[in-house]
């Protein structure tokens, strides 16, 4: 058996022995940019390097006192995010040369606490479906999913441990379950959104992925200000509620192999596994999203759809004439709905603390023209509560499969506690 | 009794004239230039002026079609907007030369509907308290209030019709107040933010300055794309809710007269104003959102707190600390207190159409050191309502006073028609 090197072990593994100085963060940077050297002609994580400032970084680290939780640690950012230091391009060639002048505030909390900033990952066309050029690292004929495909790959990899992302429709979720990884989407309006291409103010959420429950945790502890997100202590069995959702029928046939093996497998441990009522109309609540979506994205892209009209995909005009074609008395009707809907799922959390669900119609689909459908990532986005992407199988290609849990608006910790109880009973 | 100069007349009245094609953008746009020649040296309203950008702009305008709901008519930008056309400086020496890449969406908007920029106006240190060099327009030893400055001042002095601001705590209603103008708050989430420095996601909301109720109704129109914002037809009196709140006992002698004043002449209109059953522990709102905002403004402005510590004012870096000393447990359970408080203040809205509260302790404060106290505009934000200032009377030192209507979540549009109804009637 082969000891793993640096750059395949976990984030909270190597958060660590970072700190206790049992590694060096250049070590790990090194091992990291080695794995990149490797990789990135095949994979395309990568929007932006810049391996002489991500050695800087990590040297300065060691030099000077430990910084916080993610001291020493690689990070991936999804080229959504603005950085001084590297270019920052919306997934645009518009804003190809496009050098910000401050930081994300989510990008400066990830410093702070010690976070060696590796490069800018690809994300889609302003985080819509138009594909940048990364591909799945299972099987580069396949796509990685959108729009974090970057970050899901970079990590999925073995070229970060941690990488940043963002969530609007399914672009956290989707790409996590297709590369392989943990990915998590906090709860609605606790990530501060400063420096971060604003798409649907309704539904964008900053998240990020790692190899487990613990890493995203520790990211998620950073991000949101919150240290219980990764402090929990011994937990029982949670009461899962088993959600299949209207979309079921669309599922193909390796998410309905994963969700047997999953309630197969938990039932052994717990029975507190139950079916959730559905609610009358929950499957109205993917067009919603659409709409609420199509709405904002149409004028928060204003000064591009404007003055750039020829440089934006014609999907993106597609979606953003749609947009303006929606009235004003008509988003506010839908705003309505979506604020009714988010008190009224609340009440399921009374019988459940998590909810079991799927995460993609099935495997990453093939070629990389397309990202994948976020059908079972958009009611999830729209109601604004914390999700975690569990991989835990491979489907028909041999490529990755898993599902996700839903927690309740709020309680982050919660949910990450459940998933790493989840887990750990999956992946034994 | 002489004509008015095309800068006095209202936003809405010029709108109709320029759509029909009876004066020219540029005129109007050489009239406001004019009077900002006159005046700007002792108001110092604009923190970034280009009378030839404004000038091309207006006489483009006149060489096209008509475009939208505010053709021809120039705006002032609070300086915390992105333009790509004129510097944006946020109001800190850190961004003193900063040229943005792209319009902030809300500029586009205005842009799309036909807007002149004019020109960027003054606001405090990243929309806090360190007041820039704006004074109040009756009487420049006294402050216009903040954070919108510049906005407020530029629209009371006749140099713009319009202005577009943003409040977090009181940086519309309070400087509307000071500066005898309507300024207009939206409901929290209605207008998108791209592009405006980003402070405290659970307060931010953009709106904006004009000289009546049907000038802001013109620009809100805009920036949340629902034109029944200005599209009343005839109504009748709105059931008015009379709402002290309990820092009642700090309005001065004028806010008090002014209150009799409003509510003796609108008893003379109609019965439906009544008091409101005081929500029990009403009054702890005010410290709630000082916490929120505190949290998440050391949050967004990470990048500035981190790099740039010695480049803020004292005053700012002692907000930031103490927004880092927070623990993210406790901004849970705030933002849970938030939603909770939003839920509960809906039912008012049963009884009452809109609530007559005070926009600020009283006249302008003496001085320019600071820019006063946000005390009565800070519940109202925390709950997400939207608000009118209404200008209308004046004070022991023959500076404005006034009141602020507050409108259910989400009816702007019936806020709007009610602040109409009841300006027509303060002011006649």
């Amino acid at each position: 058996m082969t000891t793993p090197r640096l750059n395949e072990l976990d984030a909270s593994q190597l958060a660590v022995r970072l700190a206790r100085r049992e590694i060096k963060a250049e070590d790990l940077a090194i091992a990291c940019l080695e794995r990149v050297a490797e990789r990135e002609d095949d994979v395309h994580a990568f929007a932006h390097l810049d391996a002489v400032n991500a050695l800087a970084q990590a040297r300065a680290l060691d030099a000077g006192p430990v910084r916080g939780l993610l001291h020493g640690l690689p990070i991936g950012v999804k080229d959504l995010f603005d950085t001084t230091d590297l270019p920052t391009g919306y997934g645009s060639t518009l804003y190809a040369h496009h050098r910000p002048v401050a930081d994300a505030a989510t990008v400066a909390l990830c410093r702070e606490a010690g976070a060696v900033v590796m490069g800018k990952t690809v994300t889609t066309e302003f985080a819509y479906f138009q594909p940048g050029p990364t591909c799945n690292p299972h099987n580069t004929q396949f796509t990685p999913g959108g729009s974090s495909s970057g970050s899901a790959a970079a990590v999925a990899d073995h070229m970060v441990p941690l990488a940043l992302g963002t969530q609007t429709a399914g672009s956290i979720i989707r790409p996590a379950a297709y590369c392989g990884v943990v990915g998590y989407k906090p709860s609605h309006g606790r990530v501060v959104g400063a420096g971060v291409k604003s798409l649907s103010p309704t539904l964008d959420v900053i998240g990020g992925f790692g190899r487990s429950v613990r890493d995203v945790a520790l990211l998620g502890a950073v991000l949101t200000g919150d240290r219980r997100l990764f402090e929990w202590g011994e937990h029982g069995a949670p009461r899962i509620g088993l959600f299949q959702t209207p979309a079921w029928p669309q599922a193909d046939v390796d998410t309905q192999n994963v969700w047997s093996l999953a309630t197969q497998a938990l039932a052994t441990h717990t029975d507190a596994c139950q079916d959730v009522a559905m609610p009358q109309n929950f499957g109205d609540l993917i067009q919603l999203q659409k709409d609420v979506m199509t709405f904002e994205m149409a004028r928060s892209l204003s000064h591009e759809r404007l003055r750039h009209r020829e440089a934006l995909s014609t999907q993106l005009v597609a979606l953003l004439d749609a947009g303006m074609a929606i009235s004003g008395a008509t988003h506010d009707a839908n705003l309505q709905r979506t604020a009714d809907w988010r008190l009224r799922i609340d009440s399921l959390f009374e019988r459940h603390d998590v909810l079991l669900t799927p995460s993609a119609i099935g495997e990453a689909p093939k070629g990389l023209e397309a990202t994948g459908d976020p059908l079972f990532c958009r009611s999830w986005s729209l109601l604004g509560l914390p999700c975690v992407h569990l991989p835990f199988a491979t489907g028909a290609m041999d490529l990755p499969v898993g599902l996700q849990l839903v927690g309740r608006f709020g309680e982050d910790h919660k949910l990450l506690a459940a998933a790493h109880w989840v887990h750990e009973r999956l992946t034994r």
